[in-house]
């Protein structure tokens, strides 16, 4: 399975995840308890990872699993993480309105590929920073308000305190990603105990966030569990079964690609679920969608394009001649 | 004189352009007839290069002036192209408004690099391709217009004959560029001589678009040359010197620099424009003018930037190694 069969999907997946969530809305209200959804993720990817972790150990005996506690407990940090974010992302929202905090989020794109290179120390191009800054001013320039859309305050107008929590938030959602790929790829284990220990401390953090705002909201809705599945139509178990899937593949990208693949995929999905809307919900098409469109596309080719492909070869070698002697000298020891 | 000097005075006299003709209206009108102003510009542009000409072949006897009729008569043809520009761009706005002309403007910055590569042969990277469409996306950007804005009327509404007419005035305002272009390379003739049959030519088109509008205005306000230097102050006398400099200045960029540069330093002036026009005129920043900016920069530098400056050449050497095993040959036999 190339790493590239896997990204289109996630990106597929991702994109369809929005508007499924729109359609499993009736009159745009939720006739269902959304937080109940992560959870069920949570559960679905546990589930199906313990299966295809018990198969697998059946049909080779060699299947690495490292069960001790020290390694076991690392597990637990992206879950910690993302319960941070979870409320750095609350706070956020105390001083910046939603549209503004979404234009922001895009910050994480550069984030992450700043811990990328200072925690897994891997190297980028300087093309490759760009396309990665491209990638940013792409998402951002699809998403920038057309005239004559409601709300119209200034991008600039918010107070300090919700920029910096904007650039911190962005900080711990690359944290999360940059981690999760460190522990994937720290050994040889088996993808799918890796993966038993995610979402079984996924599954905690998740259950114990729906405990909290049962005893914070005093019971008014009943306990959790007796929301669980109500108002649950087709749509909305699709909803769950798609959060869980992109959850899988994100964490076999993180294995075997690596966080940049993922930051493409589902910002290209973010720009697929806009246009897609476009169609499905009979919205205009504006002209910073297909702006920002065409800049992740540029971006997307520098990124990946192998270098020879963007740039002359001759050029290269009248530029760089003393680095090409070297590669000269080498091939003649080769030989 | 470097060329990136220049490319670099075009713009910061380009950007100045825009700001001096805003500051040389009084209440938002002109107090002078400014058609009169190209004109003028272009009797500076004249009468300067007369005298640069005759000093230099007073100064140097070798200095290369062909009188042929065969050769002189070239120089009328991006006159001719100006006014069939002038025409078409006067046909566009009948079917769609200013901002869309506005926008489909940039492509141009595309139609320039097409031309520039179909009939100047001209061999442009990968890479530079890319920079050249993100160069035409980053200008746009700048000028989505965001929320609050009057005017609300889609891009995409206008009828279908000012979409093809707006690609043909990019076409030959392309043109015009790359044809000067190659008057300028074609021999080894002074700049100066150059210079002068083209704005002979470019007077002899001005003062006949004058006498043709009074014709057509039936000569309700008077001839041409008694509104000539009517309500000219001295910022329209700085308008009418910075338009001569800048014609003078694309003019000695066509000879020894490329049309490429100068849509780069022309595309960079619309942005300082609009970055100075914030500070000067106190107008809000916009995302779209940041992301655009952001956009125009890495672009210049795609474009410009030695290949091994962007990509990392022992990923180049993997990626291609036959051209570089012909490399090594050739090398091991200079040495």
């Amino acid at each position: 399975m190339q790493w590239y069969f896997v990204a289109v999907l996630l990106t597929i997946l991702t994109s369809s995840q929005g508007i499924l969530t729109t359609l499993s809305q009736s009159n745009g209200k939720y006739l269902y308890d959304y937080a109940t959804v992560p959870f069920l993720a949570e559960v679905f990817k546990l589930l199906l990872s313990t299966v295809l972790l018990w198969r697998e150990c059946r049909i080779s005996p060699s299947t690495r699993v490292t069960t001790e506690w020290k390694s076991v407990r690392l597990y637990v940090i992206p879950s910690i993480i993302y319960l941070i974010h979870n409320n750095v992302q609350f706070a956020t929202l105390t001083y910046v309105d939603t549209s503004t905090y979404q234009i922001m989020g895009n910050l994480k794109i550069v984030t992450t590929a700043l811990l990328f290179r200072l925690f897994l120390r891997r190297r980028l191009s300087n093309l490759q920073w760009m396309a990665i800054v491209l990638l940013a001013v792409g998402t951002t320039t699809s998403q920038v308000k057309g005239c004559g859309e409601a709300s119209c305050d200034s991008l600039f107008a918010a107070p300090i305190q919700g920029y910096m929590l904007g650039v911190l938030s962005a900080c711990l959602s690359a944290l999360a990603g940059v981690y999760t790929e460190f522990l994937m790829k720290k050994n040889n284990d088996s993808l799918y105990w890796q993966n038993v220990q995610l979402y079984t401390f996924g599954s905690i953090f998740n259950l114990a966030r729906l405990v909290l705002d049962d005893y914070r909201g005093g019971y008014e809705n009943g306990s959790w569990w007796q929301r669980l599945f109500n108002g649950y139509s087709i749509t909305t178990w699709m909803v769950v079964l798609n959060l869980g899937s992109t959850g899988l593949l994100v964490s076999w990208l993180m294995k075997y690609a690596d966080n940049i693949v993922k930051v493409y995929s589902t910002s290209l999905a973010m720009l697929l679920t806009m246009v897609l809307s476009v169609y499905l919900f009979n919205l205009k098409p504006t002209l910073q969608l297909l702006l920002g469109t065409i800049i992740c596309m540029m971006s997307l080719h520098m990124y990946f394009a192998p270098p020879n492909m963007l740039v002359d070869l001759p050029t290269q070698v009248r530029a760089a001649p003393e680095s090409l002697k070297e590669v000269a000298v080498e091939r003649r020891t080769d030989s």
